[in-house]
């Protein structure tokens, strides 16, 4: 071949290359970038997946595979509503990208584990423990470890097996002693060094915890003891005091079938909406005198009482064998305005942080649905294997989760 | 040149080229991808430019330009969190992608504009104009008109300037006509045919507007006539009624720097905080019976009185010639706790989603000042040419923006 030929053969292979070169930087930039303020993920507990959904147009975006056990599964969100924090109940800790759809990292931190929270700052990590019992502080962006809070109580100093972990504000995280009876609070605004703050003699058995959406009150509540024990963090001098003495499991040892969760408590309007224990009802609390207002006659044994965002309405779900079922108070009238059947084992349900669409997670059918809040009707169905828990990213930004 | 000797020089180029374009896709892939959630941008009054700037590490991404008269300027965010929409008072209403950092669309609507709002479902964004007066809707994606109320009252049906425009639920907007003293309520759940309600007769010359966060009631304020008009949303049919009789310019007819912002009011713990209009003092209210509870004696006449997100603090800037600093009530002790001083003209506030910073504008210093809201220390300083409103995407989930 005469180099002539060459020469006018090499001209146009370089300027395909670039366009080449172009278009694959376009693609690139204009395919993965989005924004990821209408983001979540919804965990699938059969096979230890997360499918990523997006509520602008209601789809699932792709899955993510390998993250362990998550049959009692939590998800907190990265402060750039970028990465997901997944809780497994393997005492798997997995840091998930929503961008990329997959896993950064993962540690398995401890041998049994039941929930977490990320630091107000979103430095830190924190990880409530059974097995061996305690909290453990990661480095959000690495997932090293930082401090490890053993809570050693009584004679012997036994470590505790931990639930009702929350994030407060001041870098604060708050939880409780199952086997100890106590809360204590860690200031981890140093998280290598936490100060602890112990209230011990708070009730037998803390099964489980909540703060109010203002992170003011941390109530946890006592199993097979009647009430629930309160700490206001604008006065931890005050101590812990116990309120609603009717709540809990009663004299009466009512068939339970699920403890209700103390995440599953909804502020909406003046009140507190509160699953009763082994009861078919809602008990409606004044939050200021911390005592019951009436009781909403409901289907079945709630698990979750949830508000949506403006307040107006509170939707519920219920325990075996009535959980096929959701139903909605209108908060303004205090009565059931509504019931529906999205399918079988309703496990979870989560709102659009703007209160326009709730989605629904329905195990036993495979699928999510979800509703127009205002108009009730079904707005989307997703296939999802055995869905639980659906977070969305908005709660990055919430207080206390 | 032979052509053996070009041959050779030509099997190493396409590598080079192609390592290249990997590692621009690399570049592009990683430089480019992140999180939205912990955006926002500052208003640049002088030059009609935006800063984008991220909270996390609490620095300047980058600057757009060309973005018109933004003297009076506001803005809303997109569900995503990706776009910014900038309300200017020339009428421009742009849309900006915060990712790639330009405007994406820019239209001008109308010949002078007041501020603007975005629908709970994102579809739609409202502007309140002056002149022409009305409301115009927008699809947001697209920026294409969909509807126009040119809110015509009274006698030959001039059109009424508008102001105090907020998103409400269920895809509702509200706002005040100026110079018709109505509130209007309008139904976009079908934006191309607003359903309008209004409300005629409620005080003189409304000058601005706010829905409280959980998008139930709606205050207008008076200008040059006492006391405030509000509008229960859960219950519109029983009609607007008159709240707060002695807040206003009253009778004395204080020289006023500067009417205080609607939405310059917070919710804190159980009250309303109020900036008087032309006193030294913030009102403390009872939003149960809408009554004064009590007042707090301030640096100068109070312009934005902001809440942290918990509650438990309230920030209120000055008017000229205070404007120099900045105040903090504890909320718990009512009472002013700290006085700091971020520079000349402060003119805005604005706390990360879950409260741990606050990020204020000091215009005639050309600088954004960043507080650890903890502890009070300075955590970073950022100048910015003539720095006004400062917006976080963390609004794209709150109602009533």
């Amino acid at each position: 071949m005469p180099a002539d030929r060459l020469l006018q053969r090499r001209v146009p292979r370089w300027p395909a290359a670039t366009l080449l070169c172009l278009w694959s930087l376009l693609c690139m930039a204009s395919g993965s970038l989005r924004g990821t303020g209408d983001l979540g993920v919804v965990i699938g507990r059969a096979d230890g997946s997360l499918t990523v959904i997006e509520t602008t147009h209601r789809t699932a975006l792709g899955r993510i595979d390998g993250l362990g056990d998550l049959s009692h599964a939590s998800v907190v969100f990265s402060r750039d509503e970028r990465y997901a924090y997944v809780f497994g109940r393997d005492g798997g800790l997995s840091k998930v990208d929503l961008l990329r759809r997959r896993v950064e990292k993962r540690i398995v931190q401890a041998g049994n584990s039941i929930g977490g929270a990320i630091s107000q700052d979103g430095r830190v990590i924190a990880v409530s423990n059974y097995e061996p019992g305690g909290v453990r502080l990661f480095d959000a962006a690495s997932l090293d470890p930082v401090a490890e809070i053993p809570a050693r109580s009584g004679e012997g100093g036994k470590r505790s097996r931990v639930v009702g972990l929350v994030d407060a504000p001041g870098d604060r995280f708050v939880f409780s002693l199952f086997d100890a009876g106590e809360i204590w609070l860690a200031e981890a605004g140093d998280p290598g060094q936490p100060v602890i703050t112990r209230f011990p003699g708070i009730g037998r058995q803390p099964y489980d915890g909540l703060i109010t959406p203002d992170g003011r009150y941390y109530i946890a509540g006592l199993f097979g003891e009647d009430g629930l024990a309160l700490l206001d963090l604008w006065h931890p001098e005050a101590g812990v005091r116990r309120i609603l003495d009717h709540y809990g499991r009663g004299e009466q040892a009512l068939p339970v079938y699920k403890m209700p969760h103390l995440e599953g408590w909804a502020r909406a309007g003046d009140y507190l909406f509160i699953p009763a224990v082994g009861h078919h009802s809602v008990l409606v609390v004044d939050p200021h005198e911390w005592k019951e207002v009436t009781r909403i006659a409901l289907h079945g044994q709630p698990v979750f009482a949830m508000a949506r965002p403006d307040g107006r309405q509170v939707w519920v779900n219920f325990a075996f064998p009535d959980n096929d079922t959701v139903q909605v108070i209108d908060v303004d009238r205090l009565e059931v305005v509504r019931e529906l059947k999205p399918g079988r084992a309703v496990l979870h349900m989560e709102f659009t942080p703007r209160g326009e669409q709730v989605w629904v997670s329905a195990r036993d059918d495979d699928r999510v649905v979800v509703y127009d809040t205002a108009t009730f009707g079904e707005l989307a169905r997703l296939p999802v294997p055995k869905p639980s828990g659906i977070f969305l990213t908005a709660r990055a930004h919430r207080i206390g989760l």
